[in-house]
């Protein structure tokens, strides 16, 4: 595994594995590893020549009141893992390799960005856009992998790549969950022991809408009321949203069609967490 | 020279000069070719293996009250000068190979976008990021060579291609002139045979200022008024806006330093002309 922390090393490197015509594959990072990102790492191993995964805490798709100070660091842990999993590069730039002083350029996906958590997180995905698109211009990837735990970012970015033409497959990798079905997150950490325990709640109640539409409901207020009630009764969790919408294109349903994202964010305390099915209307 | 019109096809061929490591350069146009694009696909042929030229009239670059129905365009002609010139490449998308139903994506260069032409052009740099970014993608070329003429585009497209981290070079081709000094453009075509009598006084207008800072001229407040007297006293000529900036940021100055573009834009009837020069200042 090599560490590169620099874009003008990192380049060097790709221009000759590209050369020799090797595929890349890319997991872009914020560390602070779980055995959701080593999904995407082992997944990518299996496609790809090369495996190049950044960690990188993006300071643009914060908001001025989230946690990107106390967003949970621990390069040397994250380090040894990839090390573990025989990734090829690991690439680690500086804040001031990525976004340069005097930096002005913004990439914005309408509609995508403005539903689910982008109305709680206005310029979440502006921030998130713009970083990727930058990683796969540093990176020059064949594919990108990303987890299905980040529904939206996931639509963000395929959409993104499919406007700007970036030539890069998508690929999204299922979410991982502990054995309590708690999906896996770096911001599980924040979670106090009683929070821990109700947390999977989350999950239960999308387990049981996803039921429900096999045995035939089709209306989504339904099933948003369903969760609601399901984690308000459950737990201490307050529940930021509940939504029915299309997977790609993110729009509200009213009733259930085609590939349909269900998708919640809850507070425990003042942790946010999310997570989401997806579920196949056949008719 | 091969004639591409889809994206995918241009993909195969890339891919496959790439793999060979040849270099690729790249001129993105609107058609309706004169000297001044000619100058840059010498440019180019001069130092890439490979030269790629691009006919696309971006939709997404145009205002509602401007002239994207009347862009002068001729395919046949243009594809007669590039065969000429020996090019390699020759792409021509249609509208929906560049922008499929549902797109949503836009690039924003803040502040430099907001400038000169974009203060009264609202979207206009917006549509040219963007467009250029997927160009960018399609074509995947070593180098970007761009027209001094259109001054603001290039600060634009320069901070663009950094920001973002795309592996290209910008390269900026001065500005070809007809024998009287007017700047070449597409759009002088529209002009009636009296404008275009009086369309040079803007280039001797900005030679004229370039001696005075020569002279020790330095502040930006009477060279503006020079310009706009010039041009005014001489032709029929409405200035939208005369300005001296920082070539880089487009900052306006009120004292001349560093690299300083002056930059005009004057309306003949309804043609709108604009032209510029960049000044060295040493002290």
């Amino acid at each position: 595994m090599r560490v590169v922390k620099t874009v003008k090393q990192l380049r060097l490197i790709i221009d000759g594995l590209r050369r020799k015509g090797r595929t890349i594959g890319f997991i872009p990072t914020m560390g602070y590893l779980h055995e959701g990102h080593l999904s995407l790492v082992r997944r990518c191993r299996q496609e790809c020549d090369v495996t190049v995964v950044s960690i990188y805490v993006n300071p643009k798709q914060f908001g001025p009141h989230e946690d990107l100070q106390r967003y949970p660091r621990d390069i040397g842990r994250d380090s040894t893992m990839l090390k573990k999993e025989n990734i090829d590069i690991l690439f680690i730039p500086s804040d001031n390799a990525v976004y340069s002083s005097g930096y002005l350029t913004y990439i914005d996906v309408e509609n995508v960005s403005r539903a689910l958590c982008g109305a709680f997180r206005p310029g979440h995905f502006r921030g998130v856009a713009t970083v990727v698109a930058k990683l796969l211009n540093m990176v020059q990837p064949h594919a990108l992998y990303l987890g299905q735990k980040d529904a939206q970012q996931v639509a963000v970015l395929k959409r993104m790549a499919a406007d700007l033409n970036f030539p890069v497959a998508v690929r999204t990798v299922p979410t991982m969950r502990e054995a309590d079905g708690l999906a896996m997150s770096s911001r599980n950490v924040y979670l106090s022991a009683a929070h821990r325990a109700q947390a999977p709640v989350i999950y239960k109640s999308l387990v049981a809408v996803r039921r429900c539409i096999r045995q035939g409901e089709r209306r989504s207020a339904t099933l948003v009321a369903m969760i609601k009630r399901n984690i308000e009764s459950n737990s201490e969790g307050k529940i930021q949203y509940v939504a029915c919408v299309d997977a790609e294109s993110l729009e509200p349903l009213k009733t259930l069609r085609h590939r349909v994202l269900i998708a919640v964010a809850v507070f425990f305390g003042t942790t946010r967490l999310i997570d989401n099915v997806i579920v196949l209307i056949k008719n």
